[in-house]
């Protein structure tokens, strides 16, 4: 068994859902003395102020990481270079900083709640250069927010996101846009059921951030996206050869693989 | 007003949850006098006749629909030819013959229910031999069902169903196998979210089912692919030169869209 963990200083850089949550959540477990919140905006850290999700809240993050102990970066990936280089010079040599990728930063502090953890899959991607006692530290905090914590090295990290996260999204944005370019478009959509409003839900997710994300982790996406042609690819030529066994046969192995690794994993 | 919709005698080919929820209304509207139900497995047909979702069970088609003022043939389009052929010589001259095409046929008729179809969509594409008064008979029955009837002609009937339902299976069915061809498939499922989930829920569907709908809508269902590849490929332009601008416009332009034409229709 672990000693209890206790963190001196959390700055959470982005107080947004999941910053927030991180920050209720290991102040409901005690696990942290003081949590310093950094945003762009007043009102959304007042909120958090308020709430009691921070103690102290700041517009200066290069200020707020002087004495902190652990720093969570948590808005969108397109301003993490930016705020990163802002507070290196800043930070004391024992902070460890760690970050929230992929996440809706545009969603305001009052929706933060200290269960959003509980019973999801956090990834650690430590670098080659982090130290074991950095990792071990972050992996702490996420397992007493409830969360099940998976390490993987950076590579496998992003050809994982690549294929379940990254590749979706460009997936449903193309299939609306590819729709929505028909002169009758609107009697299509009309006419559309369960199964397309599902299958392009995602393509309802933020525009900024995801374009971010997907630049962001340019060579997996690439090399997730040519593997999707190319299954497309298999399918166009079954279609154009009328082959129904060929189809029935892909089409049996997609159903099983998700009965088998998907629907399993939600019972 | 119309007077009261009243059918002799009903055929329904395929008993299972659209036959049997169609031949439920238009008894529970006195729609129909007598209600004769196909099947190829006698425990089905038992079971709907016990239910009252039929008056008489048969298995023999060609015998069945002899006296027939109706015909549905609601069992999965593979089969529709076959049936066709061995009704066709039997049929009286004033019968009208419709179906319900791509429907899951291997749902037990004890699914069937009465407002199955209410608040619907049912589209129309009668043929151009099609005379007035069957379309107007076969509207009138799934206006009783409760269904909104859209009628189409059959070439942007075939065109709108590749757009909404058969090219996003496809969709689905290709970005599974793409993932679970992957060599830590498990992992990569285990650790994938709501949105994979979503975005593949219907690569649950029946591989026997839609590789006929595919084969049988062959040409319009190419025509959509190849605007989806076009679609992939623009996007794919855009990640290889990390234009997240153009990424942006294009994920906005998705985002509207959907929020136009599916939200909007959900509320």
């Amino acid at each position: 068994m672990h000693a209890k963990l206790k963190i001196g200083k959390l700055v959470v850089i982005g107080t947004g859902l999941v910053g927030g949550s991180f920050a209720l959540a290991l102040k409901r477990a005690r696990a942290v003395r003081r949590v310093v919140g950094v945003g762009r905006t007043r009102r959304n850290l007042a909120a958090a102020l308020k709430l009691r999700i921070i103690d102290e809240a700041s517009q200066d993050p290069a200020r707020a990481v002087r004495d902190a102990d652990l720093v969570l970066l948590a808005m969108p990936v397109g301003q993490m270079a930016a705020v990163m280089a802002a507070i290196a010079p800043h930070l004391p040599p024992h902070a460890v900083v760690t970050d929230a990728g992929s996440t809706k930063c545009d969603v305001i502090a009052a929706a933060a709640f200290a269960e959003l953890f509980r019973e999801r899959n956090v990834i650690l991607a430590p670098l080659r250069e982090t130290t074991a006692a950095a990792t071990r530290l972050v992996r702490r905090a996420w397992e007493t927010c409830g969360a099940r914590v998976v390490k993987l090295d950076a590579a496998e990290h992003d050809a994982i996101l690549a294929g379940v996260s990254h590749l979706p999204h460009i997936v449903a944005y193309a299939l609306v846009n590819m729709l929505a370019r028909r002169p009758n478009a609107p009697r299509l959509f009309g006419l559309s059921a369960g199964g397309l409003r599902d299958t392009v839900r995602i393509a309802g997710s933020s525009p900024e951030m995801w374009s971010d994300i997907c630049v962001a982790n340019r060579d997996a996406l690439l090399a997730a996206l040519e593997d999707y042609e190319n299954e497309l690819e298999q399918m166009r030529a079954a279609i154009e050869g009328a082959d129904a066994a060929e189809l029935k046969r892909m089409f049996a192995q997609a159903r099983n693989a998700r009965e088998k690794w998907l629907v399993k994993k939600q019972r």
